[in-house]
């Protein structure tokens, strides 16, 4: 048979899966460090936890698992019979993959709301599953890096996930910029033109102002049922750089409060990167209902590295009402694409073997192996050939694996306990005692 | 809705979530020292992949993902009516949850082979699924963390993977018993009496001895057409502890180089526990064909904390011929629950957070946000309570999430810049000056 991933799916081969490691570790230390902590969630959930969480879209993109052993014996002839998919699909199936680390989230909080101490901050970085069509950057498996808090509206959580987001850019490297804006500005605007029952609909046509530009945008929202004298007004509105330059009326106070809550946001600001006012932030995720975030890279064109938000009422389709909660995720693929793009790995991911250990010929191979242990015991990453193959084979080798010292272990260095060290790099060779080795490596 | 989740699997929470990743990191810390390389494969396989590579049993506990889309469209109608579920899942399904970290493995190796060097050493901790009927103790999600390499046959892997069994139990603090025996010693002594053609059923009803008892075995034997006589001189033979004891004939001439192989691990001994000979050690898996390991802890009752061995031609099934193999595994869940009893996890999993900060007034949350800011940057894993609430419920706070020092903030620590302390366990109180509080935590 011939060997094949699963469409829309990859392998990670080590040199791949130690960056990718990096990324995550980069990202955890600093969740770690902002007293974040971790939770894990399975990967398989009810279909009843997962569905219409999503919209009708999200659900059909949810993989569903067929129930174990007779899946069919308590389906309905008539049912069968009328080869519904959507209709038999809930009799011959009761779990799915999780989509995304937010609704899980939210159950786990629900279920453990008497065990759980508010405000809760977990972090959470595993793999999601969407049955999208594979295309290139869009996969059917791929990692989520969330930071949330629940429990508590404190605007100091808003500033905090900044923070996050401006240390893990600048330690990986990537200049980014963080973008802001709050959900009630854009309701504001809304309501200032009277246009709040429509409010979802204005903000997903705002979210393509990028793509689509403004004339299509002013289309779009005319099309709304939005006078063309408004549409002008809200695209110049929510293209205002300046938050003193708003002005609300009494009927959109939430607005103006929001533009209080954001200003506050640049009194704690950032270390690294750039904090950026963008009222035509939108996001289009419903849940949100306070400040907004999106992360973008400045020296690359690329799409948003993250993003994220604050919502009202995450817990209350599992029973739990009234808990506010913001959060982040990190895209781990994008951020993957952007070091790439830039050559920001780290020296050291390139081969975390300090040394290999080349026999000249079979009777060293015990002691190259005893060498080996030892050193090993001390801390230090080291491999041996494992048979007194020809030198040609053996550099062959280490050189895949991009290993830079090769120690050689022959007649005379057994005697002598004095070994050989090459560096295979620069071809500079030395002699060093067995005893010092350690200290070499150091 | 209620919120729960699916059967047989489990949350972790923070305090569970830090224990795992412990473990984790011991093990992976070990691997990368014994220059083993990271692997990571999806999630989901095709089930061409999986199917048949575990017995009918393992077929059978393969998690099956429905197809997108209209799932039954393509089904036939008569094949629909027969209402066949085994036969209709094919038809309906093409992609299953992985059983086990081994197949994805050599399915890799198989598909890379023209860029991967030999031997490719490689590691892999990731999640598996079996449709198991959920118990205590057995899940239908549950880690592996195995490490194997293929392309050489060298013994002094086998001597390595020994080693890192060795050193993970000693870094956990578990005391172990190695266990190790050869899979030709075992047919060596089935040759001598002439059933090396029963030599799979032999060697499962050799496995069960701890289970039934030598009665049981014996008759389990005899029920396989082996003689009284010869039953008992097989029994015998596997309860001998000495190694020196074997002596094989010349038609099981591979008993006597397996001897020989196993005499030479214990050259290389294990530094920290004890590595025992046992030759009723078998191992139910088929596919292995050379030494066999299975890790037993030696100070609590429990069934084996991983296993492992040789096998000689995982990857031809998909293609790839000849390539043999070493590899180990450990049982994470297992581990967990004898670290669980013995209570051998280190302080430092307690809680990761150094301190919190309270805030006597609303004016010192400012203040209190930018101290913790600052420390943060050095690196502290601080929080801060995001109000100036009661302290009693701040103290509440704080014990449940195991912090041991609380940092008071009101009027007069901003005003000198002298900030009050206080060790939550003992109680004890001092004052430190903001600049110093850095070194305080170190």
């Amino acid at each position: 048979m011939k060997a094949s991933t699963a469409k829309g799916t990859r392998d990670f081969l080590p040199a791949q899966a130690r960056r990718r490691k990096y990324i995550f570790e980069v990202i955890e230390n600093t969740f770690k460090n902002y007293a974040y902590q971790p939770l894990e969630t399975p990967a398989m959930e009810n279909l009843d936890t997962l569905m219409g969480k999503y919209g009708d879209e999200g659900d059909k993109l949810l993989f569903k698992i067929i129930n174990s052993g007779d899946f069919l014996k308590e389906v309905k002839d008539d049912e069968l019979q009328s080869k519904d998919s959507n209709k038999i699909l809930r009799s011959i199936s009761e779990k799915g993959l999780r989509y995304d680390l937010t609704v899980p989230f939210a159950r786990v909080v629900a279920m453990n709301q008497h065990n759980i101490s508010l405000p809760f901050k977990r972090y959470q970085i595993q793999p999601v599953w969407r049955a999208d069509r594979p295309q290139r950057g869009r996969y059917r498996e791929f990692y989520q890096c969330d930071a949330d808090v629940v429990g508590s509206s404190a605007l100091y959580y808003e500033a905090e996930l900044i923070q996050i987001y401006d240390r893990v850019f600048h330690e990986l490297g990537i200049p980014v910029k963080i973008l802001i804006n709050h959900r009630a500005i854009l309701e504001g605007i809304a309501e200032q033109v009277m246009c709040a029952d429509r409010f979802m609909s204005m903000t997903m046509i705002l979210d393509k102002l990028d793509k689509i530009g403004e004339e299509k945008v002013k289309e779009e929202l005319v099309n709304l049922n939005i006078t063309d004298e408004n549409a002008t007004w809200i695209l110049n509105q929510i293209q205002k750089k300046d938050l003193s330059d708003f002005r609300f009326n009494e009927k959109a106070i939430q607005g103006s409060t929001a533009i209080e809550k954001v200003k506050n946001l640049f009194d704690h600001a950032v270390k690294y990167n750039t904090l950026e006012f963008d009222c035509s932030l939108a996001r289009g995720l419903s849940y949100y209902t306070g400040c907004i975030f999106e992360v973008v890279p400045t020296s690359i064109k690329m799409g948003s590295l993250g993003g994220g938000g604050r919502y009202d009422n995450l817990t209350g389709v599992f029973g739990l009402h009234g808990v506010s909660g913001v959060g982040i995720s990190f895209g781990a693929d994008r951020i993957y694409d952007v070091m790439e793009e830039l050559n920001l790995w780290p020296e050291s991911l390139v081969s975390p073997m300090k040394a290999i250990i080349m026999c000249l010929d079979e009777s060293s191979l015990d002691y190259g192996f005893n060498l080996m242990s030892e050193l090993r015991q001390e801390g230090i990453s080291i491999d041996m050939y494992p048979e007194a193959a020809k030198l040609k084979k053996q550099f062959k080798y280490a050189e895949d694996l991009k290993i830079e010292y090769a120690i050689f272990i022959g007649e005379t260095e057994r005697n002598t306990g004095i070994v050989n060290i090459k560096n295979l790099k620069s071809g500079d060779q030395q002699s060093v005692k067995r005893d010092e080795l350690r200290k070499f490596f150091e």
